[in-house]
C-alpha cells in the first residue's frame, strides 16, 4: 500500500519495560521501528497487585502503547503476536504474516510458570496481566461472599482460608494486603461471617522470604507481614493444589483460594532463537546482548539470561529491564553510525525496594538498608514517580490517600467470571 | 445458626436505582431489610457508555452494595440471583435457595432485547452491565487495530464503519463519543490507516432521536450530532446484522461493529408475579405500586408499568426509578406503623438531560428547554452530583478535566477477549 522504506527497519517485540525503552532510544529519524506486542497497553507491572486486590483500577496503571509513541514518528505499533523468528530470512512470523526486518530485539518478558503442574493452573491463578489480576480480584471478593453464605463452620473457614505461594516480592505484596482488606476494609459490611477470621498463609519453599533481599531485611519483611495478619511459613514446599484444598508437605489445608507467585518460565519465543536457553528458558546472550552468531538480534529484559561483571546474574526487575532496553537502543543507533565494536551492558543497580503493606516496606540500596516507615515512603514516592503519564500519577495518589485514610479500596468491583479462565 | 429474627423482614431484589433507594428508606431498627443481586456492585447506568468509550474506569461509576449499606444495621446484602417468587408462600426462590420474606420489592430492571433476533446479540452488544461495557470498548478499540492492518481499502472501510442502533439517549451518548474518539484521540497514533475516516451511523426507526425530548429538542440534538461528525438516519429500520454487515431497509451497509441501543425488555421475573404486564413484559402495578391482591409485593423502576395522574407513563430514568423505591419505602414503614391505606406514588419530574458530546447536550426542565454548552454544563454537573461517593466525584471530574485539555481518554485498555460473550 506505500512505497518501500528505505531506512533500516528495526523490530522490537513486547512493549514492556525492555521493548518500551528501546523504541523510545531509537528515536531517530534515519531508520523505523515497529513495536509489535499482544496486548495494546503497556503495564506498569510492579503495581499489579494493587489492582488484583481492588486498590486500583486498571486503567491507573496501563497506557495504550500507541499513545505512549504517537509523538515518535519514526515509530509504528502492530498489535499482534510473534509465533516465531526466522533468523537467516531476517523475519518474524506474526500471527497474522510475516515482518522483516534489519535489527530485531526480542523482549517478550516471563509468565508464570507451574513447575510442570499445569492443572495446577486453574485453581491457583498466577498474576502477570490485567486479565489474571481480574481473576484474583473476583476470586478473592467472591470467597468472602461464599463464607458469608455458608452455614457449616468448617466449609466457612475454607472459603476464609488464602493460601499465597511463593516469597518473592509478588507474594509478600498479595498476602500483606490480603490481610489489610480481611482485617480493616471489610469487617463492618458482613453480617453472618466475620472477614477478620481469614487466614492468609504466604508459603514459600526455600528458607527466607524476598530472597533478592539481605538476610536481615527478609527476617524483618517476615515480623511485618506477620504483623499484619500474616502466617508465614518458609521452607514450605506446596506438593498438590485443588479446587478445595492445598497440600504443605504432609499437611492438607482446606483453602478454596491459592494465588499463585511461586515460578516464572521465560517466554516460548526464547527457544526459537537458536542460542542456548538457561533452566528457566533464559536466552543467554553475549555481553552485548546479542545472540551468538546474530549480531542484528538482541533479547532484553526478563527473557535475557545476563550477567554482571562479578558473575552474579542481572535481576528480572522492571530497572534491569528498562536499562537493556536503552543499552540496545545506543548498539543500534553506534552501528548504523558504524561505530565498530558493541559496548558490553553494565547493569546499575539502583536498589531493590518490596512492599508489605501499610506503613511496611523494605529498601536495599547498597549498604544502606532499612524498613517500615521509612521504606514504605521511599517506595510509594518512586512508584508515583516511575508511573507513566502525569494524570495516572495524580490518580493514583489519590486513590492511595483515599485508602489510607478510609481503609477502603474503591476497586471492589467483581465483573466476568471465571468461565474464561478455565475454557 | 443464629436465633430467628422476630422482625418483620423486608427482601428487594435487586440492588439498581429502584432497591438501593428503598433499601435506605427502610433505615429503621423495627424491621429487617436483605437486599438481593447477583451482582456485588451498584451501578451509576447513566455513566456506562463512558466505560464502553474509554473515558471513565468502572470503578468510578461502580461501588460495592456492602460498602453502601454498610452503616445500616438493620440491612444484610446477598449475592444471589432471584429464579423465582412464592407469593403463596411468601418466599423468594434464589439460586441458592429459599427466603422468606414479610414485604417484597421486587426492583431487577430491564435489559436490551432484540425482538426476537436473538442471534443479533453476539454482533451487536448491548449496554447495561460492566461487562456489556468492557465489550463493547473491546469491540470498538479494536476496530481500529484491524483498519490499521488492513490493506484492501473496502475492508478496512468496513472496520471504520460503526452503526449504533437506536437514537436514544444511549445511542445519541455512545454516536457523539464515538466520533470524538475517531476524529479527536485516535489520528496521530495510527500510521497507516486514517481514524477520521471512521463513518459513525445512529439509525433511528422512529422520526427523531431523544424521542422523550421535546421536538425542536431533537432536532437541535440531531444538528450537533451532525457538527460532531455522526450521521443521523432517522425513519431507518434495522433488517439484518450479521458479523460483517448490518442491513438498514433496503440497503447493505459492511459493518464489522454495530452497538445496540435500542430495544429493552423488563427482567423476566415480572412474568413471574402473577399479574398483567405490558408488551415489554413490565409489571402492571396499582397506583401505591403493590401487586393486585398482594399488598406485601411492590414493584419499582423499570420493571414497573406506573402512570402518572394524566396517564403519561413514568419513564424508565433513574430519578423515577429512586422516587419509586422511596415511595415503597414509606408505604413500608406507614403499614408497619399502622397507618391503613396507602399513598399512590406521584412521579415528580425533575426534567431530562441528554449529553452527546463534547460542550453538546439537550435540557428540558418543564418549559424550560435549552442545549448546547448550558445544557452540557448542567448535564456535567448534576451527574457528578449524583454519582454515589466523595472519592468517585473527584476521580471522574479529573478524568474529565484531563479528557477536556488533551483529548485523550484514559481507560483505553483492551482486556478480556470475546470468547466470552459467544460462549
Amino acid at each position: 500500500m506505500s512505497q518501500p522504506d528505505p531506512r533500516p527497519h528495526v523490530v522490537i517485540l513486547g512493549g514492556g519495560f525492555g521493548g518500551l525503552a528501546a523504541a523510545r532510544q531509537l528515536d531517530d529519524p534515519s531508520l523505523r521501528v515497529t513495536l509489535v506486542d499482544r496486548r495494546n497497553h503497556h503495564l506498569f507491572q510492579p503495581l499489579l497487585y494493587q489492582v488484583a486486590t481492588a486498590g486500583l483500577s486498571a486503567p491507573s496503571i496501563a497506557a495504550p502503547l500507541r499513545q505512549i509513541l504517537r509523538k515518535q514518528s519514526n515509530a509504528t505499533v502492530l498489535l499482534d503476536e510473534a509465533v516465531d523468528v526466522d533468523l537467516a530470512a531476517k523475519q518474524v512470523m506474526l500471527a497474522q504474516g510475516p515482518l522483516a526486518y534489519d535489527y530485531l530485539v526480542v523482549a517478550t518478558g516471563a509468565t508464570h510458570a507451574y513447575f510442570g503442574h499445569d492443572d495446577w493452573a486453574r485453581h491457583a491463578p498466577g498474576l502477570k496481566t490485567l486479565d489474571d489480576a481480574f481473576t484474583i480480584r473476583r476470586r478473592v471478593l467472591l470467597a468472602f461472599e461464599h463464607a458469608e453464605r455458608e452455614d457449616d463452620p468448617a466449609r466457612r473457614q475454607a472459603w476464609l482460608n488464602f493460601v499465597v505461594v511463593g516469597g518473592g516480592a509478588t507474594g509478600v505484596e498479595l498476602a500483606g494486603t490480603l490481610a489489610e482488606i480481611a482485617r480493616h476494609t471489610l469487617p463492618r459490611e458482613f453480617r453472618r461471617s466475620d472477614p477478620r477470621r481469614a487466614n492468609i498463609l504466604l508459603v514459600e519453599a526455600g528458607p527466607r522470604v524476598l530472597p533478592a533481599f539481605a538476610e536481615d531485611l527478609s527476617a524483618k519483611a517476615a515480623k511485618q507481614l506477620e504483623k499484619l495478619g500474616v502466617q508465614v511459613r518458609t521452607g514450605t514446599a506446596v506438593t498438590a493444589i485443588g479446587a478445595d484444598s492445598v497440600r504443605l508437605g504432609e499437611e492438607t489445608l482446606a483453602s478454596r483460594t491459592v494465588l499463585w507467585a511461586a515460578g516464572v518460565a521465560a517466554s516460548p519465543l526464547g527457544k526459537r532463537l537458536g542460542a542456548p536457553v538457561d533452566r528457566a528458558g533464559r536466552v543467554q546472550v553475549l555481553p552485548d546482548l546479542s545472540l551468538p552468531d546474530h549480531p542484528e538480534v538482541f533479547v532484553v529484559g526478563d527473557l535475557a539470561s545476563a550477567f554482571r561483571p562479578g558473575g552474579q546474574p542481572v535481576p528480572g526487575v522492571a530497572p534491569a529491564a528498562k536499562q537493556m532496553g536503552r543499552h540496545v537502543g545506543e548498539v543500534i543507533l553506534a552501528r548504523l553510525r558504524g561505530d565498530g565494536a558493541s559496548k558490553p551492558f553494565r547493569y546499575r543497580d539502583d536498589g531493590a525496594l518490596a512492599t508489605i503493606g501499610r506503613m511496611a516496606a523494605v529498601a536495599q540500596f547498597g549498604r544502606l538498608k532499612f524498613s517500615g516507615l521509612p521504606a514504605w515512603w521511599v517506595w510509594l514516592v518512586a512508584h508515583v514517580y516511575f508511573l507513566i503519564g502525569f494524570r495516572n500519577r495524580l490518580v493514583v495518589l489519590l486513590d492511595w490517600a483515599w485508602s489510607y485514610w478510609t481503609y477502603q479500596r474503591h476497586a471492589r468491583i467483581v465483573t466476568g467470571s471465571d468461565r474464561t479462565d478455565e475454557s
